[in-house]
C-alpha cells in the first residue's frame, strides 16, 4: 500500500488535460483550488498505515491474499459491507468531505459480479480481464474513478434517439486489439485525484443502444481525454491570500468535473462490456445500489462533524443549556443515526453473488439512499437554526486581521465569556461552510443527486417490495373470498 | 414445546381474576372480546411448529440445549438479535395486530445480564435463580407478560414522594420465605393471555426508593391479583351477533390491562431484584432497549398488512394505475422499511454482555423506536388516503345482510369492475380497523408510547450519542485553538 | 329564524326513511345513537339567538332583508366570507365535532353564482328557481345538505360507462312537470338532521354524460328515498347503558348516510341544472372551493378543543411544565392556526362573481384544504402523545362504577396531585374520541377526504397557480434570451 | 418622491465609512460588490413611478396627504396591511432578492404606536417628535435601516450583566441637547444603501438595563459610524471579470453589515426612547411582528422565481411532463401560499392601535414566521432536486467562452432538443443563487433568523394563543366537575 507521499507523488506523474475558469491547469496536485480535494483522498491512504484503523482501512485481497487498502477490495462478507460503511463513516469524520475514492470501490465490486453472470450468459471471458483489472489496482493501491453518468442531452430520449450520438459515451469503432470510444461523463467526483477511470453505462440500454452498452477503464491521462473542473458554491475563496478562516474547512474538500473522451483507444484488457445491452441495467443497479449503501456511511460521518460545530456554535453563543437547542441537537442525531441504521442493515442483510462476493439488499440500500435524499437538508437547517445570523453576515478574515477595524470585529463578535472570538468565528464559518459553502455541494447537492435521484429509489422500491405478497397478507387477514373477483385490476 | 391447543388448555387451566365493563369473566379462553387477542399470541405457538418457520421461530437454549421457541430464548449472537426482528415481522404479518409475546422475551434479556451484574456488585445470587426460572419457562414454554410500568399517579414526583404509596409497586415486607408486595401495572399488553407476570421496576431509583426497587415473578392468578381489562376503540363490536366484516380482522386482536396486585407473596427464588436500587436504571434502560428494537420487527409487519390493504383498495377502487397512488404505495413501503433498517441494524451492531447473552446497540434501538413514534402516523394517514372516505360512512354488516336494503348496499358499494362489493368492504373494514379501530390502539398509540414515550428515546438519544467526541471532530476540521477558551461552557 | 326546540319538533315532521344496523329507525330524533349529532346541528340555531354570537351567527339576506341565520346566507362581501370561517370555528370549540350544517350553506352559494352564468349562456332561467329556492330555506331556516358525491364505481370510469348506470345520480326521464332520477349521494354529512337536500353533480361531464349533469332539491322524506346510516369507530358506545364518560364527548357528533333515489319525482321548480354538462366543472370547482375554504374554519374550532384537552391532560398527568410539553402544544397551536390563516386568507382575498356574491380565492381555498389534510394528523399524533398510553387501556366507565374494582381504578388512576380522578378519565376519553373514536372521523377522515381528496386540491392548485407567469419572472431575473430556444417543452 | 436616478445620487453624497475584505470602500455607489443590492432597492423607487404599480407601492400621508411611497407609510387601514404584503411579493418577484427597505416601514409603525403609548403612561412626547422625523423620511422619499439586533455577547447574560458594555447599545451620555451613545447593531440589511439608521432596542429590559432602552435616528453617516460589509456565498464571483453566468442573477443582490457606532451625538429630536425600559418589550415585539407579516410577502415572492426556475429547468432538462416532477412544482406552490396565506391573514385580521394606525394579528403574524422558518427550505430541496446535479459541476462562464473547451461545454451540456444551452445554465445557476449562493443568505439563513430566530416566535404563540380558553373549551365538552379538582397544576 502507499503512504501518502507515495499518493500525491504518484498523481504528479500522470499529464493530464484539466481546465478551471478558461485556464489550463498545469499542475493540479499543488493547485490551491484543487488541493484541499487531494487531501481528503489522500487520508484513505493516511489511515490505511495507522495501526488503530487497519480493521477498517485495509483488508485481505480474495485474489492475491494480500493485505490492501479496503478501498481496493473486492466484499468477501455480509462484514466487509459493514466495515465499509464504517470506514466510511470514519472518513467522513476526518474529512467534514466528500472523499472520492468510493466510487471506484462499488464500480470494482459492482462489475465484478456483473461480468460473471454475463460469461455466464454470453460466453465471453470478461470476468478473468476485470480480475487482472482489479489485481493491478490493489497491486498499485491506485485510486480509480468510477464513472457511470453521462450527460443525456434531452432526457425524454434514449441513448440511441440524441440528435448527438456523443451525449452518451459510446463505442466509435471496435478493432482487434481494442475500441475506440467518444463521449462523457458528468458530475466525476475526484476524477483530478484519480489515477484511471473506469468508466460503465449510465442505464438500462436496449438493442438499438447497443454501442452505447460499453464499460472499460483508462487512465485518467489517456490521449483524448480533457477534463472540465466545475464551480462550486464559494470554490474562490480558496484562492484568496491567507484564506484559512473564510474557508471553514481549509485542509479538506471534494470536486466534480465534466470528464470528456474524443475518440479514445481502449486495449481489449481493459474492456468489461462491449454491445452486451442485456447487462447494462444489472451493472447500474448493482454500482447504484452499492453506492447507495455508501451514503448511508459518508454522509453520516459528515453530519457528525456538523452536529459537532453546531453544538460548539451554542457552547460559543453561551445557550449550551437552553432545552430547545439541546432538542434540535438530538434531532440531528436521530436523523443521522437513521441514515447510519439503513447503512449498516443494507450490509448486515448482504448476500453473496453467483460470483462469490457480497452484495447489499438492495431494497434496504434503496431506502437508505432515499432518506440521504431527505434528512441532511433538515439536519442543515437545524445546523443553521443554532448557529445563527452570524454566520452569514460576519465580516471577513481580512477585516478581522485590519489594523482599524479588527479589533472592531473581535470586540462586537465575542461570544460565551471566556471563550475565543476567532475560534467562534472558525466554527461559524465551517456550519456555512457545510451548509452554503463548497462542502454543501457535497452533504446536500450531492446527497440529493449521487448515486441517483430521489425518483430512481423510488422506483427501485417500488420494484423490490414485492406488493403481490403484501396484498397477499391483507386478503388473508380480512378473509377476501377472491373467487369471487374475476379480472382484477393490477 | 407446546401446541397452539396445548396452550390453550394450559390457559384454561388458570384460575384469572378478570373484570371487563363491570363485569367478572369466568371464562376469558372463549370470551368473543377475549379470543382474538388469544389467537394472535396462539400464532407464537403455531408457527414455531411449522417447518418452513423453524429457522425464526426456535432456538437452542444455552441453558439446557433443547430446541425451545425463540420467545423463551437468551440471545446467544448479534444474529439471534436479527433473527428476533425477523420473526416479529412475521408474527405482524401474520396477525396483524400485536402478539402480546415480545415482552417476556425481553424482560427475560434484560433481567439476564442485569442480575449477573448486580451479583457480581452487591455478592447476592439473583443470576442463578433467575436461570433457574428462565428454564421453567422454556421446558413448559410458557408466556410470560414482562411488567415494567407503574401507574406514576403524579409524574412530577418520585416512587417515594406519592400521596398513595401503592402507586409504584413496592415491598411491603421481606419474610424469611419471599417478600410481600403490593402496587399495580398499568398498560399490560396479554396479560390475560400470559401464564406468569414478570415483574419489573419501572424507572431508576434513588436510596430513598429502594423498596420500589424490585423484580419477581408470579403466576398470573397468584393469590392477590386483580385484573381490569381495558377498552379499546371499537371494542363491542366483537360481541355483536355474528360479528365478521364490520370487525376487519375478525380473527386477531391485541389487549391491554390494568394487573393490581394487592399483598402477593413471592416466594424467594421468584425474586430478581430487592432494594438494589442502584440497579433498577441498568434493568430498565436494557428492557426498553430490547423492547425498542422489537418495534422495528412487531410494527412492520403490521404495516405490511396495511400496506397490503391499502394496495387492495387501489384495486377495487379501480385506480392502481394513478400515478399518486403508487407514489403514496412507496413512500408507505419507505418509511415502513426505515424501520425495520433500524431493528435490523441496532440488531446486527449487537455486543455480548458480560453475563453471556447479546445486548443491542442502545443508540440504534432508540433510533428505531423514535422513528416508530412517527412514521406508523404517517403510513396511517397515507393508507386513510388511497381508502378514501368509504372507509368510515359505509353500511354496517347487518344492512348488508338485510333483505331490503341490503342490495342497495351491494349495488351502491360496487368498485372496479369484476371485483366483488363485499370483498371491498372487508378491505375498508381492515383499513379502519388498523387506523380507527381495536388495531390502531396497538399499531398507533402502542407504537408511540410502547417501550417508552418519545421523549423517552430522546433523553436516550441525548445519553448515547457522545456530544463531547463529535465536537472534537469540528474542532480539528476548524482548527479551533481551544487553549485560546478558558472556562467554556458545557 | 327557528329556536333549537322549533327546530327539533320540524325534524320530527318528517318522514324519514332510516336504517342502521339492519334496523328501520322510527324515530331518529331521539335515537341515541343520532341525537348527539342533532346536538351539533341544533347548536347553529342556539347560537344565533344569543346576543354575543349574532355578529358571527346571522346575517341580512340579500334577498328579503330580513335577519336570517348566516347558514343560509348568500355572501354580500369578502367580510362575509371572513365571518363565514369564524362562524365555523366556533361552531367548532362548542361542540368539537361536525355540525353539518356547511354544505347546505356552500351549495347554496355555488349554485347561486353558477345558474346565474348558465344562464347567461344558455339562456335558461335556473338562477330565478334557485333564488325562489334559497328564500324558501331562508324564510324557514332549514337545514340543507349539500350533496355532490356519488359512489363512483369503477373510478377509472366515466359516469357513462359505468357498468350499473345508477352508479351516479342520472336522470331517468324529463317531464313537462318535473323530472325523475336514480342514483345514489355517499358520505352524506347530517342527512338525517336535514329537511332538505340539494344535490349536484360530482365532477366535471362531457356530452356523453350529459344525463349526469343534475342539479335540484328534493325533501329528505320524499318518496323512493332511502337512507342507510354509517357506521362509525365506537359508534354503538352511544347506546350503552348510562353511557357518559366512555363517550369522551357525550352531548355531541356527527354522522354520514347513504342516500340512496330510486326514481324520485322532483318538481320543474326545484331543478337547477338539467343536462347542461359544460357548466358541471363550475359548479363542481365552486362548491368545492366554498367547502374547503370551510375546513379552514370548523376544523381548526375541533383543533382547539383537542389543544386545551391534551394541555388539561398533561396538568392532570402531573407534567405541565415539561419544556416538550409545553413545546409540543405550541406546535399544535402553530398548525391550527396555519389552518387558520388559510381560511381567512382566502376569504378576505374573495371575488364578487357575476351574480353579486362573494367566491373565495380559488388558490388559497385549496392550499387550505390541502393543509387541512395534513395538520389535524399531526396534531392528533401529538395529542396522543402527550396524554399518554393510558387512553387506550383504561377500564371502562363500569368498572369504575362498579362496586368492588371501581375503588382500584380511582385509586391507580390518580394524577396530579388534588386533582380528580374521574375529570382525569373524562379528558383522556374526550381525545381517544378526537383521535380514535366517532369524532376521529370528523376530525381525521372527513380533513382528508371531505370537499375532495388530497390530490384534488393538488390538480387545482396546479391549475390555478399560472406557472407561465412564474417561468416569466424566472427568465427575467436570469436574462435568458428567449428567442434561441425553438420548440421549447411545455 | 424620487426616481431611481435620484436616489442614487442622493447616495453619493453621503460620506459612509464601510469596509469590505480589509479595504475601505470610497464608492460604495458603484462597487461591483454592493451594486447589485443598491440595485434591489432601487427597484422600490422605480416601480412606485409606474403607473399599474401605484396602488400597491404608493399611499396617502396621514400627515401630509401627499403621495407617498408605501415604504414610508403609517398604515391607516387593514386594507393598508394586506397591500403591504402584496407589495413585498411583487418585488420579491421583481428581485427574487432582498430590497432591504422593509426594515424601515416596519420600524415607522412600530416606534409611531409604543411612543404614542409611552407618552400616555410617562407623559413624554416622543410622539409628535417620531411624527416630525416620519414626515422629514416621507418628504425626502429616505431609505431608513431600521436596526435592533444588538451583538448580544454572552447571550446567557441581560444587557447590563455583559463583560462589555458596548455589546449591547448603550447611552454614554445624556446632555441637553442631545445623548451620546455606543455599540453595535449586527446583520444590518441594506445599511450601505440606507440615508438614515433607525435604531430600536433589541429585547425587553428591566430596571437595571435602563441605560440600553434607546431608541432614535442617525444619518448612515454620522460621525462615530464605522459599517463592515459582510461576507456571503459566493460574493466575489460578482468581481470576477465579465460576471454575468456565473452570478445567476446578475443583476440584483442583498447584503449585510455590521453597523458600529462609537460615541455617536444624537440630538434630541432624534430621539425617540430614552430609559424607559418598560417599553422595550412593546417595541420589540410590535416589530418584530411587522416584520414577521413582511416575511410572507418577500420571501413568496422569491419564491415564485425559484419556482418559476425549476419549472425552466425541467423544460431545459426535456421532462416537464414527468409526474414526480409535477408534483413537486405543485408541491412547491402549495407551500409558498401558504406563507403568502398566513402574511395575508395576520393583515386582513390588523386591528387600530390607540395611535391610530394598524397592526397586525400578533398571534397569525408569529405563525406566518414560524412557518417561513421550514418552507423556504423544503423549497429549496424541492428546486435542486428538479435542476439536478449540474447545479453544482457545471464548469465556469470562463469554460463556456474558451476558445477550446467552450465548444465541449455547449456539446455536453446541451439540454432538451431546441432549447438553448447557455439559456439551460442561466437558469441552473439561478437556482444555484437561491440555494446556495448569494441569494440563499436571503432566502434560506434569513428566513430563518430574520425579524427572529424560531424560538422566539414560539414564545409569541405560547404568549398569543389564550390555552387558558381552549382548555374551557374541552372542560365543557368532556363535562369535567373543576369543584372536585383543588390546587391543579398549571
Amino acid at each position: 500500500m502507499k503512504t501518502r507521499e507515495e499518493y500525491i507523488e504518484s498523481l504528479r506523474a500522470l499529464h493530464l488535460n484539466v481546465y478551471f475558469m478558461g485556464q489550463k491547469i498545469d499542475n493540479p496536485v499543488d493547485h490551491p483550488m484543487i488541493r484541499p480535494s487531494l487531501n481528503s483522498l489522500a487520508m484513505t491512504y493516511e489511515l490505511a498505515q495507522q495501526e488503530e484503523y487497519k480493521d477498517l482501512m485495509t483488508a485481505t485481497s480474495n485474489i492475491t491474499g494480500k493485505t490492501i487498502n479496503r478501498f481496493c477490495h473486492i466484499h468477501q462478507s455480509a462484514e466487509d459491507l459493514v466495515k465499509k460503511v464504517k470506514m466510511q463513516r470514519l472518513l467522513g469524520q476526518k474529512t467534514a468531505s466528500c472523499f472520492q475514492r468510493c466510487v471506484g470501490m462499488d464500480a470494482f465490486n459492482a462489475i465484478w459480479s456483473t461480468t460473471y453472470e454475463m460469461d455466464e450468459a454470453c460466453g465471453t471471458n470478461y470476468h478473468q480481464r476485470f480480475r487482472d483489472y482489479v489485481q493491478y489496482c490493489q497491486d498499485n493501491d491506485l485510486v480509480v474513478d468510477g464513472a457511470m453518468t453521462d450527460p443525456k442531452g434531452d432526457r425524454s430520449l434514449s441513448p440511441s434517439q440524441q440528435e448527438d450520438p456523443d451525449l452518451y459515451v459510446h463505442i466509435n469503432e471496435i478493432r482487434p486489439d481494442g475500441i475506440v470510444v467518444t463521449g462523457a461523463k458528468a458530475h466525476q467526483t475526484g476524477s483530478v485525484n484519480s489515477h484511471e477511470h473506469l468508466i460503465m453505462p449510465t442505464c438500462s440500454m436496449r438493442e438499438e443502444d447497443a454501442d452505447y452498452a460499453v464499460s472499460f477503464a483508462i487512465p485518467s491521462d489517456a490521449e483524448g481525454v480533457t477534463i472540465i473542473y466545475g464551480r462550486q458554491s464559494c470554490d474562490t475563496r480558496k484562492m484568496e491570500k491567507g484564506a484559512d478562516i473564510d474557508l471553514g474547512n481549509s485542509t479538506f474538500g471534494g470536486h466534480e468535473t465534466l470528464f470528456i473522451m474524443d475518440h479514445v483507444f481502449v486495449p481489449m484488457e481493459r474492456v468489461f462490456m462491449c454491445r452486451e445491452y442485456q447487462f447494462s441495467n444489472m451493472l447500474v443497479e448493482r454500482f447504484a445500489g452499492y453506492h447507495r449503501q455508501s451514503y448511508g456511511g459518508c454522509k453520516v460521518g459528515v453530519g457528525d462533524v456538523l452536529i459537532g460545530a453546531a453544538a460548539l456554535a451554542a457552547d460559543y453563543n453561551g445557550v449550551p443549556r437552553a432545552s430547545h437547542i439541546k432538542d434540535k441537537l438530538i434531532e440531528m442525531v436521530h436523523l443521522n443515526e437513521t441514515l447510519y441504521a439503513c447503512g449498516i442493515a443494507c450490509s448486515a442483510e448482504g448476500k453473496k453473488t453467483k460470483s462469490g462476493n457480497y452484495l447489499i439488499d438492495m431494497l434496504l440500500a434503496n431506502v437508505c439512499k432515499q432518506n440521504v435524499t431527505r434528512y441532511p437538508y433538515e439536519i442543515t437547517r437545524l445546523a443553521e437554526d443554532i448557529a445563527g445570523g452570524l454566520m452569514v453576515t460576519m465580516p471577513s478574515q481580512a477585516d478581522l486581521q485590519h489594523e482599524e477595524v479588527g479589533p472592531l470585529v473581535r470586540k462586537y463578535l465575542a461570544g460565551a465569556k471566556g471563550t475565543d472570538t476567532v475560534n467562534r468565528m472558525r466554527i461559524l464559518r465551517l456550519i456555512e461552510n457545510l451548509t452554503l459553502g463548497t462542502a454543501a455541494v457535497g452533504y446536500r447537492t450531492e446527497s440529493l443527486h449521487g448515486a441517483g435521484s430521489p425518483q430512481a429509489q423510488r422506483i427501485m422500491i417500488s420494484r423490490q417490495c414485492n406488493m403481490e405478497a403484501k396484498k397477499e397478507l391483507a386478503r388473508k387477514i380480512a378473509h377476501l373470498d377472491t373467487s369471487l373477483d374475476k379480472p382484477q385490476g393490477k
